[in-house]
C-alpha cells in the first residue's frame, strides 16, 4: 500500500509509492516506449489494462462490449497507480511526523484509439469528448466520501513526464486537498475579501481591454499569456463567465472550450515545434459549492527549460520570455 | 532592466529577464559547453568575466593581482544576470497586477581553478573554502538595505540546470523574501507556537534515535533522508546545534560541515553514478535575528525523474523510493 507522508515544516504531502520502488540502478534505464499496435492503449490491447471504468462508443460502431475495440475514448485505472482505490485512510502519527494510507483513484483517459495522433491534431468534437469525460469522472468520483479533490492533467512528451506516446490524460483523486489548490483558493479569497470581486474575472477584463497578452478569444473563453508566467509560453484558458467548478460548465461551453483548447495547443505545437508540455485543470475542491471568489481554468505549461536550484529554493521563477512577446508570437501563428 | 512581476492569485514573484529574451527558435538549440582552458571559469580566462568581487589566493601563490590566475576560489558577477545590481525598486501597479524593477545581485562562485573536478572530489579544506565564501558573500550583501534575502544554490549537471561544466555555485540576492522561504519560516513558527520547540531540533532528535533515515553524522552535523522527500535520494544536512542564520556558524562548524557535505555528495555520486543534482542553502531572511523556531540547513536534491502535471498542479510529489531504503543504501556506500 502506498503511503501519504506530510512534511512537518511546510505541510506538503508526498506519496511514497513503494509498489513502484526503485533502486538506484533503475533510474539509469530509459526504455523505448511501445509502438503502435503493441501499445497497451491501442485497440485490440484491452486485455493489457485493468477493466475500463468509462468508454465512449459511437452508437453505430462495430462493437459495444466492455473492454473490446470500438471505443472512441476509454478511461482505465492506471496499471501502476500512485494511490490505491481500496482501503481506509488510517491517519497516524510517527513521532513528529504524520502519515496516512495512500488511498485514492489514479486513472488514465485514452483520448483516441489512434496511436499516431496528438491532442492538438484531434478534431473539436473529439476534444469535446475528452473534456466531457473529465466532467463525467469528476461527477462519479465526487460520490466517494473519502476524496476531497480530483486533479486532472496531461503530460505530453517524455520531457514533460509522459511515459507512453499514445495520447492520454490522467486523473488522481485525493483524500486531502493539495497544497497548491489550497493556496490558490485562499489567495483568491483574500482578493475577494478586499475587492469584493473575483480576481480571475478582473484578469479576464483587464486582458480583454489591454490585449497585449491575449492570444485568442471565442464566445465563452479567453486564451492568454499570464502577467507573471513561471515559464516561457505558459498559457491559460479562462471562461469569461464566473463559475467555480469545472463540472458545472454548460454543454455549449464544452464545445467552445474544445475550440479554445485546440487553438491554444495547435499554436503552441506550431510555434515551438511540438514541445513537451503539461496542462492542468484548476477547479474547486469537492467540499466547496459555487462561490464568488474562485473561477476554474486550465493552465498549459510547455517544458522548455530546466527547473534548477534557484527555483526549488525560492519558489521564484526566472523567465526569459516576456508574456507580451510570447502572446504576439502566438497571435501571428495561423493554426 | 529585468522586471519582477507578482502573480495576483498566489503571490508568487517571477523574474522576467528580458535581457536574456529568447524567441521560440532559441529553445531548440543545445550548445556544447566550452572545454577546459576555453571555459570562462578557468584560470587565464579572467578577462572573459566581469571583475571579481571576492577571491581566495594562497599567500604563497604565484600571483596576488585581482582578475589574474593564482586564485583557489573566485566569485564574479554573473555575465548574464537574472537581476541587476544597480537601480531602485520602483514598485508600481498595472491594473490588477504588481511589478518592481529587477534589482538584485547574481553572482557565480567558481569553486576551484581545476575544470575537471567536481564538488564531491574536492578536499575538505577546499569545500570549507567554498562554504566560507558563502558566508563572506552573505555578510557583505546584508549591508545593502535593498536586499531581504540571499539564495545560495548549486546546479550540477545539465539536467539540473547547470549551463557550464566547471564546478560552481551561485547566489542571488533578492529585494523580497521568496515565497518558499516565507512558507518554511511560518511553518516552523507555527510548530514552535504549538510545541515551544524547534521543529528541526525535533527532527534531528528523532532521526538520531530511530536511525532508519540517518545516512551519516559527525560532531556537529547529521545527514538524513527526510521523512517526506519530494524526490528519490533527497538528502538534508542539518546542524545539531540550533542556529537560525548560516553566517553565524562557528569556524569549527565550517570544517565539520565540509566533512558532512563531502560525505553526503560523495555517497550520492557513487550510489547514483554522478547524478545531476541541486543543493540549496536554507537560512533566515536578513531582517530576522537569531530566533528559537528556525534552524538553517542544506537540502540536496538529485534530479532523477521528471516533474510532471500532477506535481505542478497539486504541489504533491510522487516518490517511488522510500527514504528508509535510500538511507540504507547510502549508509552501505563506502566513500
Amino acid at each position: 500500500m502506498p503511503e501519504l507522508r506530510k512534511d512537518p515544516i511546510v505541510g506538503r504531502w508526498v506519496i511514497i509509492a513503494s509498489e513502484r520502488a526503485r533502486r538506484p540502478i533503475d533510474f539509469q534505464v530509459d526504455r523505448d516506449p511501445p509502438r503502435a499496435g503493441m501499445c497497451p492503449f491501442c485497440p485490440g490491447q484491452e486485455d493489457k489494462t485493468p477493466h475500463e471504468v468509462l468508454a465512449y462508443r459511437p452508437p453505430d460502431g462495430p462493437s459495444s462490449r466492455r473492454d473490446t475495440p470500438g471505443w472512441s475514448l476509454r478511461v482505465i485505472p492506471n496499471k501502476f497507480p500512485a494511490l490505491m482505490i481500496e482501503g481506509d485512510l488510517d491517519r497516524a502519527g510517527e513521532g513528529v511526523y504524520d502519515r496516512m494510507n495512500g488511498v485514492g483513484a489514479h486513472e488514465v483517459l485514452v483520448e483516441t484509439p489512434d496511436h499516431t495522433r496528438n491532442f492538438s491534431t484531434l478534431s473539436e468534437p473529439e476534444i469535446e469528448g475528452v473534456l466531457s469525460a473529465y466532467r463525467d469522472r469528476i461527477v462519479d468520483l465526487k460520490r466517494d466520501m473519502r476524496f476531497k479533490y480530483v486533479m486532472i492533467f496531461k503530460n505530453h512528451g517524455a520531457a514533460a513526464g509522459a511515459s507512453l506516446e499514445h495520447t492520454h490524460s490522467q486523473l488522481i483523486a485525493l483524500p486531502v486537498v493539495p497544497k497548491n489548490v489550497t493556496e490558490e483558493m485562499s489567495g483568491a479569497l483574500d482578493y475577494y475579501k478586499y475587492k469584493e470581486r473575483c480576481v480571475f474575472c478582473d484578469i479576464v477584463r483587464q486582458e480583454l481591454r489591454e490585449r497585449s497578452r491575449l492570444v485568442y478569444e471565442n464566445a465563452d473563453f479567453v486564451v492568454i499569456e499570464p502577467y507573471a508566467p513561471k515559464f516561457p509560453f505558459e498559457t491559460w484558458v479562462l471562461p469569461r463567465r464566473h463559475r467555480s467548478a469545472y463540472e458545472d460548465a454548460s454543454r455549449e461551453e464544452f464545445a467552445t472550450l474544445a475550440n479554445a483548447m485546440r487553438v491554444a495547443l495547435r499554436k503552441l505545437h506550431l510555434a515551438l515545434d511540438n514541445p513537451p508540455y503539461n496542462f492542468i485543470l484548476h477547479t474547486s475542491p469537492f467540499d466547496q459549492r459555487e462561490n464568488p471568489h474562485y473561477h476554474w481554468h486550465i493552465e498549459i505549461m510547455p517544458t522548455l527549460g530546466k527547473v534548477a536550484g534557484f527555483e526549488w529554493g525560492s519558489g521564484f521563477y526566472i523567465n526569459p520570455t516576456p508574456p507580451e512577446e510570447a502572446a504576439r508570437f502566438l497571435r501571428e501563428i495561423a493554426e
